[in-house]
């Protein structure tokens, strides 16, 4: 629990050790969005990152520095998202194993997904309870390490490549807005972003209807996320004691914004940019088009987090 | 209906003409959907074009063509599509008028997309004779010069123009492919693909539910498209008088493709490379997927022709 904070230079040095496995993902603009809400957006493309999301920086980081001894039984991890089929091709990459464990309720898009990476799944209960006690049973019998999709410090730094990249490609941003579920990508994001542009403010989107990131900061009490309903599935986990206290000592602000105006920024950029993001990408357009007066006339720049959708059960 | 041919020349000054106007596509590989196909795709991405598709070339070469005393009194043509758009909006950029005859069974979308752009809409009954007396009542009114999507040498010149920065990015494609309705699109990219890759074939590709290309290059015979039924809404024109002859005497071979497959293509582009097309665009992925034999091992450039989907009636 008693974690190193990451600084500037493991996010260097993360960018360093898997450079050559990332896509540096594009940055695009629309002058259509633009005109309608006033502002000068850039969007940092990660729904173009391997595995469709930058849950890759973070998993791949966190594979190859491990040490042979550390590797050879493999990694395993529990997620029913982009963070299972991230870490299933990294460890393919690095030539080892990789177990994951999957609720039986997880969609076969995701199960084929990890499956095709050649990570090996093991079910479980859909709870956390049998999440966790069905992880440590692989764990135990493999001696597989355990990659936490966020509480980790070498996952923290590899989402922090993201901006690295954004910002030595438009540097002279006003924001940088992320979402946040549990707080990794915002994690590394502002460790970079102070670093690299100090008056750059770094702002972070989360639905109001999982809204414990939100809760948190404002309390100054790390809150868990109860019951969360929302379309964005990528940002329903609680923040974790390493991002909460970075996020909570770093962060500007956190801005929750409502179920339609999730979808409705998701379409927006489908019919103005031809490309395909997942609402959880969509929060931070979302933010912008709730509080115009905030961003009017602003560089911002959004980190399109993932492109995964299953295309069978869209919102429109 | 007697027009001259046009010669790669015209094709260059086209290029001069619009290239401030249009956007240099990007062009776009998948190892994913390589792996699974075994040949080597390049995808120039006119979805990304403005007005989502490489309508815009034709339309802005043919309004920028036109001498100042042509272009006075505005420009006009009948449309239910991507011509319509780019019609509208190369009028716009030129700062002459446009007029767009639409039948009044025009989805909502798309004339809202032509209003936008700030063009006249005159509505008549969805039948071929509605729409051409329409427009002639319409010239009549306005003395706007008639740009027509296809049988129009400018507009096929500009159409030709796609090709050229695929070529000059990409230079030894075994073969080049694109859909053809009108084929516009086509007789531009032949032309282009004969003077700059003689060695490069060029194939078009049609869906059998809209055979009607296929059948006149097969026959010999210009046959018009009756009843075209096909998801592939941008292919449902019949060919020219000059495309078919430009097709008849340049193509390699047109191939059809089911109903079936176009879905499935389209379905592979949005979940592998997070791009939104048009089924239109996805009849050139859905040829090579009918095809393996043909095209195994083989460098294969499509142009995937647009975006322009209505988000509330997908096929899957």
């Amino acid at each position: 629990m008693n974690q190193k904070i990451p600084q500037y230079e493991d996010i260097l040095s993360a960018h360093q050790r898997i450079k050559n496995y990332i896509h540096q993902t594009p940055v695009l603009q629309s002058g259509g969005i633009n005109r309608i809400l006033g502002c000068d957006l850039f969007f940092k493309c990660e729904n173009f990152q391997k595995v469709g999301a930058f849950k890759f920086r973070g998993a791949c980081n966190a594979v190859f520095s491990l040490s042979d001894d550390q590797a050879k039984n493999g990694v395993a991890t529990h997620s029913s998202g982009n963070h299972a089929a991230a870490l299933a091709l990294a460890a393919k990459l690095r030539g080892i194993k990789a177990y994951v464990v999957m609720p039986e309720t997880s969609s076969k898009v995701k199960i084929i997904a990890v499956t095709g990476y050649g990570a090996e799944i093991t079910y479980c209960k859909p709870t956390l309870e049998a999440r966790e006690s069905t992880l440590d049973k692989v764990v135990k019998e493999t001696n597989a390490q355990f990659i936490h999709p966020y509480d980790n410090f070498q996952v923290i730094c590899g989402q922090g490549t993201a901006s690295k990249e954004f910002l030595e490609e438009i540097p002279d941003l006003d924001y940088v807005v992320t979402p946040v579920g549990g707080g990794g990508l915002l994690s590394g994001t502002v460790i970079t972003v102070r670093a690299l542009s100090p008056n750059t403010k770094v702002i972070a989107a989360e639905p109001k209807n999982a809204d414990d990131a939100w809760r948190s900061f404002k309390s100054g009490k790390l809150v868990p996320s109860i019951n969360p309903d929302t379309i964005a599935d990528g940002l329903l986990t609680s923040l974790s004691p390493l991002t909460f206290k970075i996020i909570q000592e770093k962060v500007d602000d956190i801005i929750t914004v409502r179920e339609d105006t999730i979808i409705r920024a998701m379409r927006m950029i489908w019919e103005r940019k031809k490309i395909i993001v997942e609402p959880s990408a969509a929060v931070t357009l979302a933010i912008v088009i709730e509080n115009p007066d905030q961003f009017k006339g602003k560089r911002v720049g959004l980190i399109l987090t993932g492109g995964n959708v299953d295309l069978e059960n869209l919102p429109f």
